[in-house]
């Protein structure tokens, strides 16, 4: 481990995430589960999503967007839909809140969604369709961000990074997960390039001239890329419209309006769908799991890796040593947001 | 028009189809929906999958595998969920079997999803996906094919050229239609390169070694890529999992295997998805698909093309002709057929 990291114990990151959120004012539901959610990225070592985030949820509050007391209300609105108004909180008490009728649905239906509105979003999918998966279901999960992304062929920006995500069951292991953003880059890297003064990869951005540029500066100025040219950009559309009109909510384009400059987390929905093996095939569901193993057998016995492996053996560390890597300077700056706070609070 | 190509009259063009495939064995509901299908590609000037396609459904019974009477078996396997047994047939009349009970149980669940079993599978996805776009519902479509794409940092053939598909309702207008394959090449396009000696684009195959080539017979022996790395990597093992273990049927390299050196189109399921925006959202569906027009508007109005925007062009010039361009070559085909057929079948 690298001079810039230190080990925090799982407890002590669960007191110091619950205790920060609480002291700012967020609600125990919404304590508990932005906790949960950023102290499990944390232990996969997902730097990018994990102790980290606390700061981003702290900020939140302070510009005065979020509900950080709201409480989500679910709405059963079909025999296959659920739907939670998260009523301008943070997304996951609104997932807690929904998961429980999304899984009895998909069990009784076969093939059941989720959509989660009005919900501020700074969490990666992966631990939603990892606890679905965990169920025994099939899980996809999409949402919009802001819109910083020029679509195929256009030069202005319109779609968010859309990540998609996408959950299996495995009996006995870990599931087969994965949650990749649909921009060639993530938003995160361009203001680090921009930070250290570094170039961006060729292919991620173009100028406001629509040119290609590996300029960071000139990059926010003009637009990020989809991932694989106008298959990416076609999925980045179809995450739009799923996540965004089908479900009644904010398309990227609308979030950034949204934000006006406050610059927080995106404000929009979340479209979840769950698929009961069973349903399709009965009692033929268990051998049919074993087709999957086969694929994973023939990925993985030609030295590819699947793509939440390096996360699943960073999970096992951390739960070996009760432990976790963070990044000192991220550690330290919530000691100080600690400290400020409990002199607020006081 | 460039010389290669030859005006054919629509209805003889169904003719044609038709009278070819019940000479050559396929059932009236097999003739019909195949004509069908591949006469709606013509129209949209998509080449790869209009009237050549007839040569190898007519190959498909010469070669032994197809049952080209099968009749497709219905069971409704949970409220959301249909199956279409197509016990060997060509996919396209289960297809036309199970459409009406998924959009029916997609209006009354809200999301529903068909699968289909037991299938040659040799059109594209975007006619099915149109269709269910057509009733004003949403629809994803994912099959697997013949294992010949390498996954990311792998070497050898696992997944298969792996298509996904997208239908979105828009109200007056021509639905909202993506279908791509996740392979960085179509397989045709190997076969047509290895044909002329030209060399692949760079980045979409390897040799037998793993290493990159762009020699399409070290591309034969060796695998394709998917397109945008290890994300088109996760799709395609996605998709193989959706419609291979989830609905109880083949992954592309069981598909591969089951051909034996036969030849033919891939015989697997595929997975069919539809959800209902009315169920989601209720009277306000109808306003929430106007912000899926401001998207599209986004898009267009920075000069960038949406997905099928081509093919619908074609199609108006045909359905305005009456009539639709073909290459020579394939109708000059088409006519030896039909000619050879009817000795036999007289």
């Amino acid at each position: 481990m690298s001079d810039d990291f230190e080990m925090i114990a799982t407890d002590e990151a669960r007191a110091l995430g619950e205790s920060l959120l609480l002291a700012a004012g967020y609600s125990e539901d919404h304590a508990r589960t932005i906790t949960d959610c950023v102290v499990r990225a944390q232990m996969d070592e997902c730097h990018s999503h994990g102790l980290y985030r606390l700061i981003s949820c702290l900020d939140l509050i302070e510009r005065g967007k979020v509900d950080p007391a709201a409480t989500p209300v679910v709405e059963d609105r079909a025999p296959a839909i659920v739907r939670v108004d998260a009523r301008r909180g943070v997304s996951l008490a609104a997932f807690e809140a929904g998961l429980p009728v999304l899984t009895e649905k998909a069990r009784q239906s076969g093939i059941a969604a989720l959509a989660i509105n009005n919900c501020f979003h700074f969490s990666a999918l992966w631990p939603e369709v990892e606890r679905i998966a965990d169920e025994g279901l099939v899980a996809i999960a999409v949402t919009v961000s802001h819109a910083w992304v020029a679509p195929a062929g256009g030069s202005r920006p319109v779609f968010g990074t859309n990540p998609f995500s996408f959950g299996w069951p495995r009996p006995g292991k870990h599931p087969f997960v994965f949650d990749f953003a649909t921009s060639a880059i993530a938003r995160g890297d361009i203001e680090l390039h921009r930070r250290m003064k570094l170039p961006l990869p060729e292919g991620t951005a173009i100028d406001a001239d629509g040119e290609p540029t590996t300029d960071p500066d000139k990059a926010v100025e003009g637009a990020m890329l989809t991932f694989g040219g106008h298959k990416g950009s076609a999925l980045s559309a179809m995450i739009e419209l799923l996540a965004g009109p089908l479900i009644g909510d904010f398309t990227s384009a609308e979030s950034i309006a949204f934000d006006d400059g406050a610059k927080v987390v995106p404000f929009h929905g979340e479209l979840i769908i769950a698929l009961d093996p069973a349903s399709f095939l009965g009692q033929a569901a268990s051998d049919n799991l074993k087709r999957g193993e086969a694929l994973f057998e023939a990925v993985e016995g030609q030295g590819a890796r699947l793509p939440a492996a390096r996360r699943y053996r960073a999970r096992a560390r951390s739960e070996k040593a009760g432990a976790m890597p963070v990044r000192r300077n991220v550690l330290d700056e919530l000691r100080v947001r600690a400290a400020t706070l409990e002199i607020k609070t006081r």
